[in-house]
């Protein structure tokens, strides 16, 4: 079988639209900018929401949903947010079409239709939620008020990217309320940590914890957390992200609670959100030249079984045993496929599930049941080798939980390789050039140098790590002394 | 505690406005006609989702997700859809925001960033869904597509009410691709099964299954079939639709496929939905005076217990034995929670679980405890017994199952009770304003007769009933002959 994918090595970016789309994880659409999820990519979405949901409620959240429409006027309280969202907003402004008279069997948006007030598409639900909070919080025994929502959100972006970045998106976003500045902080590392605990964990990818620079922060937060995962091509990706919002919000939409103390005061926010987006992230880390490389458990199937038949009469036989081998992987809580479609033969459907990610592969023949044994692949390394038919589920438990390991510590291996420190410009952007990564390196601390590295080199500040320590040193750029090194990469 | 709802007998409506806004279900919001979900009705419909969805998986079907907005030439594609929406749509036309040079601090649509076509915000997904089958779609082996989707859509509807009827709604809807009209005519019969199944075990909710008339079906449908249920007030809702479109969407978007003769033929499809609008049913068919009364197999939480405080010394015991209570509940999958707050009395608490609706409540004091029993309140009836503590989760698990039934019972007695025949005008008219339900009648089959009842006496047909006998008999409102009854009601 031919190689449907560009190759890594040749183009990057081509490999990963290429994986995406045959993949079946998603298709373009019709709207500008947005895209199609298709079966197998929501379905990873599925799973992915279902583990952080539960731990986002083992932290003590509730989901809530909020109206998808933000009238302009709120939409204007919190003014840096405002500033920080206009101009990619997608804006309702008729409530009706109406048959266009100069053009049979078209609409036009009907000119008596226009809403009094415009109406912004959520490009974030800061502004709805913290309206609706003013009338939810009157007393400190209402907080913290712990609210999370699963939700679709618009940005109306220039460049777009298959699930990386694109106009309209899935995600979740936190939004907790609390009586003290305290109270606030730690929530907003509280969910930093959850969500490095569900990269690393689940989606085997190892992260970076850290803190973003003024220029990068989340338009109206006090401070953005976030994790930064490292791509195959060197290239960062931010992942999630937890801001402390001080009381910029409860002061924009005038929320305040009586304090035990009797006295009223304005209560602390965080929001914090992770996306779609992870699932390119997802793919960018592990996947490779002949597709998806997908981590066990977020994997939709994670084992798939491929009879291989020897003529019709075979047929009854070889089925018995594979329902019976799926039947017993399920006592065990694994996610199995039989795939006996006869109009496909089985290197097709090798080809098909190596393209999908499944982390495991069973090709089950007369030959093999009559030794007791089935031809088993692994995707992540692609090893095949002869395993015992006889409680090959506990097998296959094991392994499982084994790929997964080494997924990640594949991955964390890669990171450490590429992450260098740099103490010149001139290390600073070769190594950018020669061998990209994360590089740890000096800055002055001013926005203006990050700025102008930003330009000069295409780099930005990912993050200042969390607990990073303190060290004597000379900004690449500017030369200018500074106290610690920070994270630079070119990112996503 | 003084009552805070208004009673049923004195404003229904009010009663139902009440239950929803105080009970924690929802909230106004501050855009029009929108409403905000909070956490007790989000845990609600997150039940139901997740129910409906095992299901629809189980018949097969894979979930997706497709973009929140229409683009205007694709909206127009197929006329009668197109026409049926147009006049409720919201539609963006800009996609950035600026400053208004004449209102520091205001934003205003940038007049610089029209779309070169306007977008439609999803009020239904058949146009975007199947301009994107037509590249899914190529040969018969690719059929029968079947798949949903959980999103949100806008209608805007001038009259909006708390989850039956507002301008953004969640729902699901399901979009199949089939090849032969007798095999989508059966996908759309099981989902009509599909949702009468779910109704019925676990809403608690009868419901009449039947098909709707031309003049109600679904714009560019061939076949709207429903189901339809009774409120407390007599009034009919429909709470799920399925529709057989036909080639009406193939037709339009040129979705062709080969068959096994290698000939090219249009695709045959359904779709078909349920909404938030049955967390509204779910209020109206059950709940009382007091609060909710939400089914035991929907209940966020089904059994809360409230331990009963003697002075400081008896808390550690108690909230002991209430902790062992409730892991020995969860040991059997009982949704279980234990309210040991102290800063409010049992007497609040107990208001407050009637008003949201939990099904048992288990009052835990210390004398009952040393005599080995505990109190515990059914929701539905308010009846009140001592139940041994000993293997209480046995007890509880089989009351559960007894409370669902009782619900179903009692509603199906309910409807039945409120299912008449009329036979003439006056009797037709008589009932409706005396006796609200289900009236069955004779119809002389044409829209114009039925244009001419729902003008008269505000009733329309909810449905033909499937498998509805054959009756000879004489239209109520023309005397013209009738071959069947059909089933009216004043609905919502």
């Amino acid at each position: 079988m031919s190689k449907i994918l560009t190759k890594r090595s040749e183009d990057y970016s081509q490999w990963y639209n290429d994986t995406v789309l045959k993949s079946g994880l998603a298709d373009y659409s019709a709207v500008r900018g947005c895209m199609v999820i298709k079966p197998h990519g929501y379905a990873l979405w599925e799973n992915m929401r279902d583990v952080l949901d539960a731990m986002f409620k083992a932290t003590g959240h509730s989901n809530a949903y909020f109206p998808l429409f933000v009238p302009k006027s709120l939409f204007e309280a919190e003014e840096k947010n405002a500033e920080g969202f206009a101009k990619e907003c997608a804006v309702v402004t008729h409530y009706r079409l109406k048959a266009d008279p100069n053009n049979k069997g078209k609409l036009i948006p009907d000119p008596e239709a226009v809403l009094e007030e415009a109406l912004v598409v959520r490009p974030t639900s800061e502004a709805i939620i913290w309206n609706t909070y003013r009338n939810w919080i009157q007393s400190y025994r209402d907080l913290p008020l712990l609210i999370n929502q699963w939700a679709n959100v618009v940005r109306w972006e220039m460049r777009t990217r298959l699930f990386l970045r694109t106009a309209e998106f899935l995600w979740q976003e936190g939004h907790t309320a609390h009586a003290t500045r305290e109270d606030a902080e730690a929530e907003t590392l509280r969910m930093l940590d959850v969500y490095a605990t569900f990269a690393e964990e689940y989606m085997a990818l190892p992260v970076v914890k850290g803190v973003k620079t003024p220029n990068e922060r989340f338009a109206g937060a006090e401070d953005t957390y976030c994790i930064e995962a490292l791509m195959q091509d060197g290239k960062a990706l931010q992942a999630g992200t937890s801001h402390f919002l001080g009381q910029n919000f409860a002061k924009a939409f005038e929320v305040k609670f009586l304090t035990k103390e009797n006295r009223q005061e304005y209560v602390w926010a965080t929001s914090w959100g992770v996306s779609t987006r992870l699932v390119g992230a997802l793919v960018m880390a592990h996947s490779d030249d002949d597709g998806l490389i997908l981590p066990p458990r977020l994997a939709p199937v994670q084992v798939v079984i491929i009879p291989v038949y020897k003529g019709p009469d075979s047929k009854p036989e070889i089925d018995a045993k594979c329902d019976e081998m799926a039947a017993a992987m399920r006592t065990k809580g694994i996610r199995v496929k039989i795939d006996n479609d006869e109009n496909t033969r089985p290197g097709w459907k090798y080809a098909e599930y190596e393209l999908k990610g499944m982390p495991i592969r069973i090709a089950m023949g007369l030959r093999d049941m009559a030794n007791g044994v089935v031809e088993l692949a692994r995707r992540d390394t692609k090893e095949k080798s002869l395993v015992p038919l006889e409680n090959i589920e506990n097998y296959v438990a094991g392994l499982l939980v084994d790929i997964q390991h080494q997924m990640y510590t594949r991955a964390l291996k890669f990171r450490n390789e590429n992450t260098r420190t740099a103490d010149t410009w001139e290390e600073f952007t070769t190594m950018l050039d020669a061998t990209p990564g994360f590089i740890s390196a000096h800055w002055d601390g001013t926005p203006e140098t990050e700025e102008k590295i930003k330009e000069l080199a295409k780099a930005t500040i990912r993050c200042i790590q969390l607990n990073n320590p303190l060290e004597d040193g000379k900004c690449i750029l500017t030369g200018n002394p500074s106290k610690q090194r920070v994270l630079f990469a070119r990112a996503y």
